[in-house]
């Protein structure tokens, strides 16, 4: 089966931060392609990605990057698809906000859902349950996997109170 | 045909800025039902509205709140849809940041798609994308839309300069 | 005796804060209760714990909680107890903002009663304050807490110009 | 009965904001008293109301104040009693910030049970939630009161779709 | 003569704030173009103007958007010229943050010369100043320009006291 | 000579920031004495403070504190002296916020001179300014301070160069 | 008696605001020169003024300006005397955030006194307690003025609860 | 050839950030010279430097600055040439909120080209673009070096899926 999800960053220094989104994708059976995608420095190489998306099978593309944070909406300016945009925390971010503000903020018409700061992890469940909401087997999995979380913290629960 | 998108929000007071979303699913042709449900003040309602709608056919909700915004991340939290939440910027709202960062900043595991504040247009384009990604129809309407606001923009481009 | 207040975090990392509202209740002679409940991962059980704590005794809940933090204010949607929320600066938090303006900026009708980033100290006391505006003997031991505040201070004052 | 409920403010430009604490006391069939006390313009009249509030019978303070807001602090710097402070938005207030972080950012030791910005009806709530925490009759009114505003949405709720 | 500066913007709702980069480059006696262009709905359009806008002559290319404004930092992407951002405060804007960081934050490699908020004066002057780095009549003038400044401030001054 | 400017603070764990006025005191030649006073630990020792500083020969009073910072201000609210206020970055603050607002926010009536954050040898400096407004001597050792600055600014300019 | 504190502001448009310090000068019987000065558009005015100023026998200054706030910390540059430094709200202002920082974060060695956004009032009343603290006589009026705030709030106390 | 760039710093202690400006004009081949000026601590200097600078045969200026930033600014109130300003994130910097603010938020007529928190390296290609604007084989380097970073970009692409 082809990649559902297109996994995009500008830079392979968001890996650390991105790879959460390959992993928990992993974990519930979802495939996915990754790659490092500049808007700044191959806005081209961004535009050829936009465009054929789609016509590749790709359903969802999740697009992270930091401080003046163009890839998301840059991409969902072009796709049709559903983009989903993590704010990477770079290293002369002023706290986050330039990435979070740049992605958030976009204008009617060109939406990118946004997930929390670093929230890579997010990004990839958001992505399952987009591709859940036409396949019944992926949002099965989500639901398994919201139970595996309670549990976890039901565990947890019992033994803090041993 | 029935509804396939969930609007919801904490009060009529919020419609003004919501009903941009329906506005747009009507546009694009996807079906959806709109409901007044409040997290504080009618929290078994919120529980009950999030745990049936996936059973009864919904296949997204968008969510709208303002202030210590939880509506939209407590729905998530029960729901296995993906959620979509619409930061509104209350009366007494600190510049709407209160509103955005208790919307956006969900703890790994459970993701809201957020948009921008006040951003519900963009919240309905969104769902319609979700839904988009396994009904190729609604896809279709998407290009065709997108198709529209450049066309409007080439069209004040060229009035611009006469 | 049985627990007077309800200490309640979405996770056991979040115990390294809040554990300094249970100290200080050790400290001011009031029972209390400690519990992991996620507002998000486990809401059926924030809802049953809200629900039953005024009748099970408790008379104070304290509830920290981090980023998108919903369990004060979720918690104070269900129970008439007074809720103390303590805003939990977590790992991606942006600068602890998230995490105060989703507990404080609570809609009228639902008010949840927020003390400074990371203080649960001051939610122990405050806890024990609304206990003691009932029962003199704790309101007693605040004012002999306070005293002890004080010559702390004089004790550090005096060696300080020696 | 003598007041249980001591609603003060710096100023009577105040007032517009902190009568919303009042209303909802009377709502609630709770005492109370307000006065003008300015932390910067009489300090010791400040001092005073804050040491003998015990004594004269009241249970709770309800402070509100704008700007570099120290009310509510002060206040509770010098009473055993429980605080809370109300963060009004000045005329030159930058946002509201400067009201609520004066407000809310106690040192360890000293608490002030902080609501929204202009949040005085829950401070009112919130007062007579403490109040309850002793006394069965006015827990009982919190509990008609939360009943009240479920309802009121779910009436709103009705009308929405019809 | 053609047109030295490239004044783009993303609709002509911008215009009213970017009208003041082109009225103080009339003053200043440079050749200018304007042109609405949208990164987000035309994004072709942008791409065709910042490959073609150097080798039509242009030297430097001033640029206004609101919101999560990319128009600036994805022109900078492509062409070899210097951008001039500017910030338009949008109508949900979260304080004009958004536009500003969205513009500034840009990562080492492809600089925007962002001015203030709705500060498209400045960025006419700007884009003269750097025109006038390789043509002394041009300097000249913003000198004369500058001087005009001085006085019109004297002139202010020796009213002032009368 | 006795102390002609007395610096204040919360809590002696501020001392390693505000030790640095009383070095600059030192180097001026100016006299001064240091205390440790809490406006919520030791309000009475706070008001005693404020209201014998002037008799006691007192001309100018430096407050630093942190978080919730109502030092400086209630100070002020009592003396007829100048205060200048430092805020002071405390382990929990809001990245300096809370102790800048709290401090610099003060209403008409009731100013305190604020300096920067942790900017405790400024007010040193400006405590020898107003000391020096009403004492030759000691406004010729700011000149000559000055004249310090300036001096090893072109001696490290020099050197950068070679 | 000639002027003895010089008020400065970049624009007669800053008068409104700082006009305020004129009348408080004016009540506590303190001479006072005022000018427009612009940092930015006549940097020589404002050295000269700064240089010149205290041999005139100018023993304060205070300095009013907005957006990226020079003037004060320019003027503190050059001058030994103390400089009182009111951030103005000017249009486009990101909500008076960078009048205030770009007057109050000042390097080490050169401080400015800092008022409230916008608090030309308290600027005039810091002018007055700095001459005051070489001059009796002024003093005691500052405690006169202390009084009558304390009397008009304990008048307008008064009237509140009849 | 002589200098085209003076890159001006208020202390060796912002030289690891300013160099980078440095380095990437040597990589571009553009001439630039280095200064240590401070506005606050030599501010005739900076007088000087600013008046003399075009006459010299600068052509760019690049100025950076932390805190309450003022070298960008007044260098640009006094010269007719561009001005690049480089905020720079000093230790007791307010999340850098204060240098960027107080060096973009310039008024209208005095234009500053602002780049991102730290981006020194931006104001050097910027400079270089500036110079490119007069001078074709500066511009040609400037179209080489992007296409270095695009290559650099696909190449670590290649890889990042090997």
């Amino acid at each position: 089966m082809s990649a559902q999800v297109g996994i995009i960053m500008g830079s392979d220094s968001d890996w650390p931060v991105m790879k959460e989104a390959a992993e928990i994708l992993d974990e519930l059976g979802v495939e996915y392609e990754k790659e490092i995608i500049s808007a700044h420095r191959t806005p081209e190489r961004m535009m050829d990605y936009a465009k054929n998306a789609h016509s590749r099978g790709i359903k969802v593309i999740v697009a992270g990057a930091g401080g003046a944070a163009h890839l998301p909406g840059m991409t969902a300016s072009i796709t049709p698809l559903p983009v989903i945009g993590v704010p990477v925390k770079s290293s002369n971010s002023i706290d986050g906000w330039d990435s979070v503000l740049s992605i958030l903020q976009m204008p009617g018409g060109v939406p990118v859902a946004t997930v929390a700061l670093d929230g890579a992890k997010n990004a990839g469940i958001l992505a399952a349950q987009i591709i859940g909401s036409g396949d019944h087997s992926v949002l099965t999995k989500i639901e398994a996997y919201k139970k595996s979380l309670k549990e976890k913290v039901l565990d947890k629960a019992e033994k803090f109170n041993k």
